[in-house]
């Protein structure tokens, strides 16, 4: 058994064939072309790179409904309202299955990662922005358009700072990477980051990765701001957990390189913010196992 | 086809029978009695009111867990980790189903109300807090223990009001009808709401119907306040959504008589805050059909 799966990303298209247990046996890329006629080109290449194969999925960022159908796409130029999944099925000549790269990503980590034997499980993915995607009683969560798990734009604080999508306050600019810039920012402002801004050159240029080394140094200040964003991340896990109760909550994404310092803070504020916390068993909360290749092979296990 | 169902609520539990088409063809009440032995009592009695009939389910207001344990009952006196499913089946000699509250009067209004036919729905009850349920994909959400479906602490506002689950700004100090109250006596102890304070006595006194009156009076004050709240209650309808990508959401609940009121406003705001709103299709927003019969109908349904 060979499927291959091709995550499109915003940089690049990542291909792989996993075996029948989930195991990577191949491995190729190409940098994400601009627009459909290009991409279904690219697509093309490396399906025949991956050859041969028994099945093929492809996991795509943005909005992609029921129907394969690729309606918006904020990080891959040129694509809206592209059907993709088949288009790409005439020019292979075989089915392809197609789903959000989230979604993939899920699907990956519930089937051969670490949720590996849960029947419900959150995942999120802190990045730029957080994706998600859910399992719901042995299911991959859809939503009646293809469009369910979107925690990042769930709201919570009216009042926050204004957000891409045009309202305020959602998680996503609070709990993902951009995020804990933001935080580290202002605390950088507010000249509590001393250690910080020094190796980011000034308080302006700090990004997450300063705040990580500086944490790994032990730096005060750094450990603080981790500990905040670790707050907010607790708190959207809470609020799903509230409504979904799932065994394994997952993180992954970017984020998912600083399991050290982040995995503790985050168990430990969730455990606090949980909902009638000592009359429920309480989820694990796990980094992702797949890194950088999940949704690559979440579309391997679609097709 | 007779199936049989009973809502245990903090007051009265309600029994029906429903025919194949899911009327209700027998319905009796009697008061809930203190603790889980006149419980069992009173369920026998209710069952032996309601025979004949082919199946038996019970809605119970709290934590149900998979096995059909309560294991929690803010509402109801003397009740947990009370084996209800299992003691009861052995007093009537046959099989019960058991499910929280809100997991039947969601099943109630998607099987045989208002959401019929959808393939996800969301349900929300508005009352003194807020309950909820989920179906995904035609199923019944339940999570691994059995306890999904609490958005009502789904945290909206970190810096919000305290709840009574120990956190601040659970989306019911909003959007139940006790955040309706608490979001009308700070109107009118901000002197915006004479008209509602002359029907309630005074400023400490208002309640939701007081708002309710006023407002179908047309007075501005009240209308202001209705407003306000239905912008609560489309938020938490947003975060949903985000999530789940329903085809329909419903509102039942204490507050599913004001449909008239609430029902514009709500969609109305919805509008206004759902992601990405031109690139998918909005989910309908109803008020439940069943009124206070749909978690005993949806108990028949379990059996």
């Amino acid at each position: 058994m060979r499927r291959a799966g091709v995550d499109i990303g915003g940089t690049k298209c990542l291909g792989v064939v996993i075996d029948g247990t989930g195991s990577v046996i191949e491995e190729t890329r190409l940098p994400t072309p601009y627009g459909p006629d290009a991409l279904l080109a690219v697509l093309e290449q490396l399906a025949g790179d991956l050859q041969p194969y028994d099945s093929f999925g492809v996991g795509a960022a943005g909005l992609v409904d029921r129907n394969g159908v690729w309606r918006a796409a904020p990080n891959v130029g040129g694509v809206a309202e592209f059907p993709i999944a088949t288009e790409l099925a005439s020019r292979l000549g075989h089915p392809v299955g197609v789903d959000n790269d989230a979604a993939c990503a899920t699907l990956a980590e519930w089937q051969v990662g670490v949720a590996m034997g849960a029947t419900d499980v959150v995942m999120v993915t802190l990045g730029t922005g957080i994706g998600g995607g859910f399992v719901v009683d042995d299911q991959l969560v859809r939503g009646a358009n293809g469009f369910a798990g979107e925690p990042g734009h769930m709201v919570v604080d009216p009042n926050g700072p204004p957000c891409v999508c045009g309202r305020r306050g959602c998680w996503e600019r609070f709990a993902s990477g951009s995020g804990l810039t933001r935080l580290a920012r202002e605390a950088a402002t507010g000249g509590r980051l001393v250690r910080v801004v020094a190796l980011a050159g000034d308080a302006e240029a700090v990004r997450g990765e300063h705040v990580e080394w500086a944490a790994r140094e032990g730096d005060r200040g750094a450990l603080a701001v981790v500990d905040e964003w670790a707050w907010w991340v607790a708190l959207g896990l809470v609020n799903l957990t509230n409504l979904l109760d799932p065994d394994v909550l997952v993180m992954g994404g970017g984020l998912a390189g600083a399991a050290d310092l982040v995995l503790a803070p985050v168990r430990h504020h969730f455990a606090r913010l949980l909902y009638a916390p000592t009359q429920r068993p309480h989820p694990r909360i796990e980094m992702a196992a797949l890194g950088e290749r999940s949704a690559a092979i979440g579309a391997a296990l679609l097709g």
